[in-house]
């Protein structure tokens, strides 16, 4: 994609009502677009990190064996109240509205209740079972401060998973499947060195619950980890009870902060019974269904990436969730300034062109700097904001010497490479 | 994909509160739940179709230059009362909500406001311009009656494009660029030659507009369309002055049914005025920006297909975008029943999981009625009523001549193919 084509542009100062570092890089280096606090648009950039983003979580659920479905926002009251979390007393961050007769509705903040009715609609037999069922959904959720950028948002997009076994050995059985899938989903976004999986509360549906927690100073969470042996619990439940089962003492662990990033949750048949989820098993016997929940909310694991992996030059993209792999600049070589005639400029414009479209062809994605008019520093200070893996120029210079300048992102490490080598040194490992 | 592993299941009867074809074929195939009147949940046959529905979209919009991205569903009046389209006595099918603290937010029922108000931000001067940008979002209308299935909901997504040019010309050559593909959209989801794209009225926005209409009885439009010409015009438009300027005779028009599945709408400056959307020009001087619309509802597309494609056994999808390609069915033949022993039973399904691994490595999509306990006649209706492409037989039949059954769903046409054959007969042409 051509930078002279954007719409977006990047920006030297922090928007003033941000604070979190997440908002202010990604709405710098144009990704995200704040509508109200707690609320952003996502620009090409953003939504293109979001898809891989998305693209990697569905690969793992259909490689874990789950139809993806798209549930609705809007909800009627009925199903809500037969679970009892219809009342803003219960639940504090429901939107309302209604419709045009008066009848309420919420906007859904989660799908535990739609889905379950469906599976019932369907689901009677143990032939039926197990399921997996996940979607991507837009949540709502009232949340009264929206203060953190993307971390936490009042709407925003999650991925959310089910899942619906006969027994409870089932569903452990497919809480792990989910738990491996979650752990290689963290992994291949490029955050799983820094993400632990934790001990947490199981809230009023279970006696406890895992959380993928990544550390970050910008997290709102406190956990206990214990490096040598990568375990990790919530401050919440800590206590002597659970050091005890975990065989392992309370001076192992160092407090840190961290965002919670997923969760994973057993359920029971807290929804299966109210909502009269059950299925006739082997003997002919009626029985419900136990069922578990499995969260990953998209923009905060971009928001996380970008608390975590930036530096004070911009954003850092792991390969795997970059908007593009290359940021290619075409420039005006300072130190040729005065030889800049229109000749050589047409020279090293018509190169970086070709250079474009062969890496475009060869499946490297290249976001191309081939605006007039903008100094080089602006360029690369652009690049770096931006922080595609590579950056590679095109200038005088390194024409005049045969070679590309390639510059990775993370490492700093700058290569000149010959042509020939160029296409290899960029492409996936 | 396996059918003994899908959640969901076919129904014979129509639900009971249905009356449009749309949702009765797709209700029953398994495509659409019905959360509540003009709200539908897709179930994963349905989120296949969207999916392919919305990969056309966006190749055509990219082809067309325009960026893709993701604007939100909360919005606070400040913009719109700007354009004095806040108020429920303007705009009568809002939904409203409120945050904590009680300010207003209403859930977006269009996105001229935001996008405009977005360019804004970064529109300075006209080398800023022209640009398209479009996204897929969901879309809340609070409608008083929700009848017509898919065709008219409540929350839906759709595809909207904006486009910002420099002056009426410009205007003029994005708004045909648009218009070309558009056409190309729908004769690639393979509603081309029962789509008109007539003359409509421009609203409060302009004088004139286009909708693309789909002739079909359960369309709530009147179209007048002229087939040797392939003109047409809107019933609400069609006047003395129309028809002179089209130097053609009312004799000629045929009144049609049709449902609007796209509209093409200039804007002029009505938002790029009281939203300060302007740019300075090569003179320095301050000019607004020309806007156009563009929208296409991806449900009503899905429903549209559904009616004027289907026939009395079900749904009939062109393989641009069918859930799957091929309908593989395992069966035991009936006129063998008696000699159906397990030895002859496990023979025809490992020659059918056989025939399931190989398509799939060749990129034919296969849903695989790999179910025991279900007669050949249900699964036949079943594969009528899905309406996959093709319907590929295995049976002890089928082996016992070395050969294949294919069926297509449109034309009814078996043949008994070798395998030698198949692949290419299965492959998209």
């Amino acid at each position: 994609m051509r930078l002279s084509e954007f719409f977006t542009k990047t920006r030297r100062e922090a928007p003033r009502d941000e604070t979190a570092k997440n908002a202010i890089l990604l709405s710098r280096a144009g990704f995200i677009y704040k509508e109200m606090a707690g609320v952003y648009a996502l620009l090409p950039l953003g939504l293109r990190v979001i898809r891989k983003i998305e693209g990697i979580i569905r690969e793992e659920m259909e490689c874990a064996g789950a139809s993806e479905v798209l549930l609705t926002t809007l909800q009627s009251p009925a199903l809500w109240e037969r679970t009892g979390r219809w009342s803003d007393e219960t639940v504090d961050n429901w939107f309302k509205t209604s419709l045009k007769d008066g009848s309420p509705l919420g906007l859904a903040h989660t799908h535990e209740e739609p889905l379950t009715a469906l599976l019932a609609h369907y689901v009677s037999s143990y032939r039926d079972l197990p399921r997996l069922v996940f979607q991507f959904q837009t949540k709502f959720r009232n949340e009264l401060r929206a203060k953190s950028g993307i971390l936490r948002g009042r709407e925003f997009v999650m991925k959310d998973c089910y899942s619906f076994a006969r027994n409870e050995a089932e569903h452990a059985e497919l809480y792990q499947r989910m738990k491996q899938a979650y752990t290689r989903i963290f992994e291949r976004v490029g955050i799983g060195e820094h993400t632990y999986c934790t001990r947490a509360s199981g809230g009023s549906f279970s006696r406890a619950s895992e959380e993928f927690q990544t550390l970050t100073d910008a997290g709102e969470d406190i956990i206990y980890i214990d490096p040598a042996t990568r375990t990790a619990i919530n401050a919440e439940v800590i206590d002597e009870a659970v050091l005890a089962e975990l065989k392992l003492s309370r001076e192992r662990f160092i407090e840190k902060k961290a965002i919670e990033v997923g969760n994973i949750f057993p359920l029971g048949t807290k929804f299966s019974e109210p909502l009269e989820l059950n299925f006739t098993d082997e003997h002919g016997e009626k029985r419900l269904v136990v069922m578990g929940s499995y969260g990953i909310g998209l923009g905060r694991l971009m928001g996380t990436v970008a608390e975590v992996l930036s530096d004070e030059h911009g954003l850092l993209w792991p390969r795997s969730i970059a908007p593009f792999d290359v940021h290619l600049v075409k420039i005006r070589n300072p130190k040729f300034e005065i030889r800049n005639t229109p000749q050589i400029i047409n020279h090293v414009a018509a190169e970086a062109d070709r250079l474009y479209d062969t890496l475009s062809e060869q499946g490297v994605s290249v976001l191309y700097d081939d605006r007039e008019a903008v100094s080089a520093g602006e360029q690369f200070a652009d690049a770096d904001l931006i922080g595609l893996p590579f950056r590679l120029v095109v200038s005088e210079k390194t024409m005049a010497v045969g070679r590309y300048e390639v510059r990775e992102r993370a490492s700093g490490e700058v290569d000149f490479i010959e042509a020939e080598a160029l296409v290899n040194r960029l492409m996936v490992p």
